[in-house]
């Protein structure tokens, strides 16, 4: 992942801060530099959770310059997203985008989020490399500064971390579950001619749900037994 | 967009209560259900803002069956993730892909948040189609609730809006432009075996950064001037 500072210039309300230091904590940034803010108290030392040693350690700096020094790159957050392409100081990559095209960056980013009520001034705006949004509605689009700041890092995160899988079940396995459903269509006697469209069906059902080769197996065994205990009339035929 | 119902069991603040019906109106989610909430009071409205209304109409019930009702889909979600795949109960899907999924889902789909402190208990957790996860870090993977439901709508919100792009420049134009670096690189007397590899890295540098139409015009015309320039001498040859 790369190396994150999250800057966060003259916020007004201690518990986003503590908030802030919190969604630092879950998405592993270690790093957050403080522009002018307001006191910082134990409203946000309730609000940071574990996330508190993060908090504690935010460095408290009186400039947007002074709390981006050593940062190779420098993104600022905008929620208004301009709609032209000529005033290119304004227009924010997706922050997904920006994510992605980071993922393999090596150097320092600072990302700088602003004030509650209005984000980053030009001044602050221009001394971005760039911008990133988050894409919202358009009715109002504006979310809360430390909610910003958790969809950001999670963004962040998820470009760099491929999330824990359980172990999928491999093609023969599908495969062999897809001939005992099929099997059990037989043993039930489905009408031939809407044999097809079920079976597929059941395979996409399966496919969006991504099994695991226990959930697979797990079926099978219904499947099977169901199969076959129709063909024997209900009564086991042989010891499974 | 699927129609998204969110349903919050039994929050013990009301901060969370409006900050969720915030997220709700930052993406586009008009139904907000409640069961057995705390007080919801002037705190919790303060927090909405301007989705004081889907606050206001918050829907509070008594169980989560009820919270439910008419829903086609009920995901749950859990902060935890269950490494093994035997407890199939607690395997929950990343929220990405629980997103892309859905994206074109008809039906209703209720997505329920637990509380604060437990989450969902086990009974809770059972009665739901299928859990969602955010994958998080590992030493502190818990958000905060309202955090973690801004998380969740920000990416079922995502799976269905193609966020607004400028006009990208096509590829002759941007073709183009390499031809003017080229060109310059000559102008300037670049060592030939040093070339390709520059005019490589501009290429990778410009394709990182996808401009638009204007911004590539914009560094033409200045790539443009800086090599008719020094070939003329520093003197403009011709009027552009």
């Amino acid at each position: 992942m790369a190396d994150i500072r999250v800057v966060v210039v003259a916020p007004k309300f201690e518990g986003n801060v503590g908030a802030i230091a919190r969604c630092c904590a879950n998405f592993d940034v270690k790093e957050l530099y403080l522009v002018n803010p307001c006191e910082i108290g134990e409203t946000a030392l309730n609000r940071s959770k574990h996330g508190s040693e993060i908090l504690e350690n935010a460095v408290i700096c009186t400039s947007m310059e002074e709390a981006t020094e050593g940062c190779f790159l420098v993104a600022g957050t905008s929620g208004t997203i301009t709609k032209g392409d000529k005033n290119f100081a304004r227009i924010p990559v997706p922050v997904r985008e920006f994510a992605e095209q980071t993922r393999a960056y090596d150097e320092k980013i600072a990302i700088v989020f602003g004030r509650e009520d209005i984000g980053l001034l030009q001044t602050e705006l221009n001394r971005c490399d760039l911008l990133i949004t988050i894409p919202a509605g358009d009715e109002y689009p504006v979310m809360n500064l430390s909610h910003s700041v958790g969809v950001v890092l999670y963004e962040m995160f998820q470009a760099c971390h491929v999330p824990p899988k359980c172990e999928p079940a491999d093609g023969s396995e599908k495969e062999r579950m897809f001939q005992y459903f099929g099997d059990l269509l037989d043993a039930v006697g489905y009408p031939e001619n809407r044999r097809e469209t079920t079976a597929v069906m059941f395979r996409r059902m399966m496919g969006r749900s991504i099994p695991t080769k226990n959930e697979y197996f797990t079926i099978m065994g219904v499947l099977g037994d169901a199969a076959r205990l129709i063909r024997s009339g209900g009564k086991w035929e042989q010891k499974r």
